[in-house]
């Protein structure tokens, strides 16, 4: 049901059955590289195309959270998701592998949320039994098509961040009596489109740190929730700039997060060692997708964190909208998960 | 709630309470013209691209689609809408314009029903009083785009369909009982990926073919409808071949269905003087959008069809996927729609 402006409450508490959680070789060597179920060696998979390689992530990823969920591909009903490549290509052609109907979206950066948020709904209403869901990018699929081809080697700026090449997909189902140790979906919040004049697209982080802080702020005023209601707030890649940004936003609105209940999923992915490419942190579709559906699920199920808020950030600009002078609208899409025990 | 494998069925019956209908020049002139409620004379619309001008539709037909419905801005609760152009830019920013909670979806030609089904979802289900929904294109920015810039002149095979400008948005909410003569939303199938390996740009209605075919069908088995259930199918883009393929495909199942209740919104908007230009029919996002809450929900409302079943196909191709050898997926999505009266 709809609560205060723009969230919804789950009172049936769809169930994240199964995740499947695919990357890349630089994903493999980062900080949470155990944590990805598959992890490709090579960027190009043996596809021909790094955008049939992203499409190769989705599906494995689908396949992979299936299985996880202890249900059978024909008891699916909808496939929810989307990517960063125009038309999102690399989605629909796993959608087609898949069969599954299909509701593709864009969100950029924020679709793993805005997909969480929708197939949650859905579910909670018995408006599906079960639904996959999930976002991905791939690193060198996106960077020719937002920046340049990474094969030029083109330096980047220190504000710049690295996009993740990677698949984050979830079964998400009605949840029973009997589960134990299960993560279910309780409420989420809506991002409007928020745009501060920014235009840099080497300054992601930066320009959609506004857009989280909003989301954020929103969700504790529509649910009227204390602001240590949550064990940690997770942003999906604001990176180093945008996620300080983004808390002197929210401590300036008086909302006092201790910092480490207050993390980024784009610093959270890469090691330390990988700084000098990563630059400010991890972005893309795939960074919050894959941090959550596997590191973040992770921690909750050893207990580490009950309560949860995971508020995936978008860049909705476009090359061509770039070479015309356009800023860069953000938005960002927040999904509270609890730990059912 | 869910029917058969991929329908649901909407009892609280949400209403399409408004519509705003814009179109451009060539649209203006067409059999159509009369039904649109704002026809730009230029492509350009005053902005400094086709692009921004994209924008501008959409951000008309929800100002009048708000309008119509007799509700204030500050009463909606969420923008579900998506276009062609790359990350689907121009909603993108008419969702900054307007400043609502915002589902971008990407669906191609599809979107206006992806978007109806979804917004009927919320509304029926208490997760909105009222959303803005919808979709558009621009023919010279998707052209650009998806094929060569319209000011080359090239010349296409006749079995090219012509996109249209225009944007198709309508704010659905719930009805309530004192509501007569009120088009609502009573059920929606959502469609699979169908690829039966065509891979021609110039040949979309033939590719999108099967893929209405097996929504329709689909549609008429999850709700165990009599096959003349509905006064008029009206399929979204086909153009004549695809229009033509689908009503066989449809017939050869034993869907017998009489031809004057089977339409195309592609085949309906232009007239008979413009067919040089369009070809084998009207395409484009915007298509089904602008004959289906222009022309169709006007006819509805002088008692011309009672219940009507909206079948908007999609594309989702990317010239990426088509450069790269792809075949092209293909999608459809059906909502049906009654008038209470």
């Amino acid at each position: 049901m709809l609560v205060g402006k723009q969230s919804w409450r789950f009172d049936n508490r769809p169930a994240i059955l199964g995740t499947g959680v695919v990357g890349g070789p630089f994903e493999g060597k980062g900080r949470l590289g155990s944590e990805f179920d598959v992890v490709y060696d090579k960027l190009w998979m043996n596809e021909d195309s790094f955008e049939k390689a992203s499409r190769l992530l989705v599906e494995d990823a689908v396949k992979i959270a299936i299985k996880k969920s202890g249900k059978q591909q024909d008891e699916m009903q909808f496939f929810l998701a989307g990517d960063l490549i125009n038309q999102i290509t690399p989605t629909s052609f796993a959608a087609r592998t898949n069969s599954l109907p299909y509701f593709g979206l864009f969100g950029a950066c924020s679709t793993s949320m805005e997909g969480l948020a929708l197939a949650a709904f859905l579910v909670n209403y018995g408006g599906a039994k079960h639904v996959v869901t999930g976002a991905s990018s791939h690193n060198s699929a996106v960077e020719r098509q937002f920046r340049y081809p990474t094969e030029y080697g083109g330096q980047k700026a220190p504000t710049a961040q690295w996009t993740v090449t990677g698949a984050g997909m979830a079964v998400v189902g009605e949840s029973s009596m009997q589960m134990t140790n299960q993560p279910v979906v309780v409420g989420a919040t809506i991002g409007k489109v928020i745009d501060m004049g920014m235009s840099d697209p080497l300054n992601m982080g930066g320009a959609m740190a506004p857009a989280a802080f909003d989301t954020i702020f929103t969700h504790f005023q529509d649910f009227a929730l204390p602001y240590d209601h949550y064990d940690c707030i997770f942003t999906g890649d604001l990176g180093e700039i945008g996620h300080a940004t983004c808390y002197e936003l929210l401590m300036q609105k008086g909302v006092n997060l201790p910092q480490n209940k207050f993390k980024d999923c784009g610093l959270l992915i890469y090691a330390d060692s990988q700084k000098k490419d990563v630059l400010s942190g991890g972005s893309g579709a795939g960074c919050s997708a894959t941090v959550f559906y596997g590191h973040i699920l992770n921690e909750m199920k050893q207990n580490r964190y009950k309560k949860v808020l995971i508020c995936a950030t978008g860049a909705l600009l476009s090359p061509l909208s770039f070479q015309q002078g356009e800023t860069i609208p953000c938005i960002a899409h927040a999904v509270a998960v609890e730990l059912l025990n």
